[in-house]
């Protein structure tokens, strides 16, 4: 890095001083490639199984033809904007237009980055709930945007498991985080990293402000076919009158178990997605073609197949295998009602203070430093909460360890069975 | 539209003011949606065959496996960046680092975006060269830099063929167009739309001026395996003391006729690609996993195979479809030396004032009337070249319509039967 230091070289962009972009990301830190080659990865939320045989099929199908290996218009292949107007016309009791409510994205991450680049002057200022899927920082600061921190708080003095529901937010927290400057508010529900599954009521409250306030919503959906034991998912955008000021983002990642595919989406009024289709036109001017029409093939036989259904019950089932061995440690949790993420509370589990952490590890929280231990010590990697917070308030986090249960039941077991050992350290 | 010009509706950024970001962009005004079906489009620079089976075979096998459809590192695959590190390596006599010297992004459009996230400070002047690929400039204008124009002026008075080369840069114009806010040139070799390959003479005055004012010099070479004639691709990166302030970019679109793909790379020292590799990560956090899988598989073949080879002979039979035709029509035009794309001089080309041209033309160049005139009447579509010029200096590119002949041989001979008729309107 010494060329990195040298001022004859050109200096980057001053934006890059914001919201860590520049630091060692949590994600490369607990990468499998720094850790042993036998510790079972429940970090990144990434499956460890294919996506559904019928839908890569169709992606193959796709690269046999000519249009499908081709640019795609910017707002997405027409094959897949009608596909998700069939989900979601019923879901939200609206005609949307495909031509001018809905936009494909490389990626809901990028789909989320065009609508900062699209509304967002210097300066502006837009709320998100902490714990908070951590490229929202960056994503916001690169944009000129300052970011607002509102916590969602745990339930006080928790002994064991406690739904993800505990997890509130306090309603004069967020009406007093609001400024002039304020533009925007980031909702997300299914919440990642917490498993929350948004209430009407809570919604309402937001809606509210939002409205008192001429704010925009971008409501963070990627989640909305993983959410269990019936409990409703409601969408911010079908509340009176946020329709005409919510985008609301999903995933073929998280709905078809292909995070590697890049194929999100956008739906909204036209005012919020024509300036996004400009941005992203310019940012990545279209996302790729045989993964976009093997994403329609997938949302056109969703129903059909009962798809979303059965892959509900299936991650359901994942998420018992993880809860139940951590009934048997005894360490308060957060049962999720929806994603497929658990908190665990690492405040009781103990390891030495000399323990030879690596570099990346010791400047951070002592979360940072428990997952550490527990990936090399028991074999098992999760990700440290406190990321998923602002500097200033990581030390809420620092309480939990996030386990993504997206694999398979053996992968899970065996995880649950090295798990056990984690009462040793236990005080 | 109604909704766009409410008041009390949240606005979208000043950023899109800048840079045509909202207006209607060329590429959807001569989208074959808007065109007579039986239309031949020779506008859109994309191909109307499929890529290679071999490489569309290992993008099945890809979607075969379990980690090729899950999130890649954001620098890219590492199989990716081995493959693009034994491609490039001898071509640039170094030893390229996989981990801070490579970096693969969401096409090559993206991976210049990156870029001037990274760099760009609000007012930072950015040189490009008119005629200019147009998304530079919402690009740069949407990451606070300000572009400069510097022309390439085509030869005076040419009556017949004359080669790309003969479009030349005036140096005392490139160095009264660099102030102190100056930061980045961009170099596009072979280039859109004008299909020079910039010669090493030319290349040394650009790179004498980086040096002495210190500039970033990013050189978009996505054409850099469409060369003819055995013209030599000089790469900028590759003259004494320019490696240290270039980044370059490719495609594996433009390499494997694989538009849709959206796989990209860029390559240059760590301390550009260190800020570069955080801009994109939170872009688009990575790039889609199995089209990388298969552009590796691509590039790791593509030696034995005499690929690139093959496919430039093929393009140069295809380019000399267009113009034997425009040779007969005595209209003087471009010979690329690179890239896929024939500069026809239209300003001989007549049309009624009162034509039904759309209302999305009648605001813009002559060349726009002329390219929709020639798309109805003549059944062959272009793009006409003004779009690649800033506001101010457009009328140069008023004289261009854009031919791109990367189609099968029978289209092209197709089109220039259908172009004979032109003869009738040229006065």
């Amino acid at each position: 890095m010494a060329t990195a230091e040298r001022s004859d070289l050109v200096r980057f962009s001053d934006r890059l001083k914001h919201g860590r972009a520049l630091a060692e990301d949590v994600w490369s830190i607990y990468n499998v490639a720094n850790l042993p080659a036998d510790c079972i990865n429940l970090g990144q939320g990434y499956m460890n199984f294919a996506p559904p045989e019928w839908v890569t099929n169709a992606a193959k199908e796709a690269l046999g033809t000519v249009a499908a290996n081709h640019y795609s218009h910017p707002k997405g292949r027409m094959r897949l904007r009608q596909a998700l107007k069939k989900v979601y016309d019923p879901q939200l009791e609206r005609d949307l237009d495909v031509e001018k409510e809905i936009l494909v994205t490389s990626g809901a991450n990028e789909g989320q980055y065009a609508v900062f680049t699209a509304f967002l002057e210097p300066g502006d200022e837009v709320i998100m709930f902490e714990p908070f899927f951590d490229q929202y920082l960056a994503s916001v600061t690169f944009n000129g945007g300052i970011p607002i921190y509102v916590p969602l708080h745990p339930p006080v003095n928790a002994t064991g498991r406690f739904s993800s529901d505990e997890w509130k937010i306090n309603p004069k927290e967020l009406r007093s985080a609001i400024t002039p400057r304020t533009k925007m508010i980031i909702v997300n529900t299914p919440h990642n990293p917490v498993g929350k599954v948004f209430t009407r009521a809570e919604l309402e409250v937001i809606a509210a402000l939002a409205k008192e306030h001429n704010l925009l919503v971008m409501s963070d959906e990627v989640y909305d076919t993983l959410v269990f034991d019936g409990k409703e998912h409601v969408r911010i955008a079908t509340l009176p009158g946020m329709w005409e000021r919510t985008v609301t983002v999903g995933s073929a990642g998280k709905s078809f178990a292909a995070t590697g595919w890049r194929v999100g989406w956008l739906f909204g009024p036209e005012y919020i997605m024509r300036p996004t289709l400009a941005a992203t036109t310019r940012i990545v001017f279209c996302s790729n073609s045989p993964l976009q029409e093997a994403t329609a093939v997938g949302l056109e036989q969703v129903q059909e197949r009962k798809f979303f259904e059965t892959q509900t019950a299936q991650y359901a089932e994942r998420r018992d295998v993880l809860t139940k061995c951590f009934d048997s440690l005894g360490l308060p949790y957060t049962d999720p009602e929806g994603s497929y993420f658990i908190l665990l509370d690492i405040s009781r589990v103990r390891f030495p203070d000399d323990y030879p952490f690596p570099e990346s590890v010791l400047g951070r929280g002592r979360d940072f430093k428990a997952c550490w231990f527990i990936a090399i010590e028991i074999g098992v990697s999760s990700i440290p909460v406190s990321e998923f917070y602002c500097i200033e308030h990581a030390n809420i986090g620092e309480v939990y360890a996030r386990f993504a249960f997206c694999k398979d039941l053996d992968t899970l077991r065996h995880a649950a069975k090295r798990l056990e050992k984690l009462k040793e350290y236990i005080v």
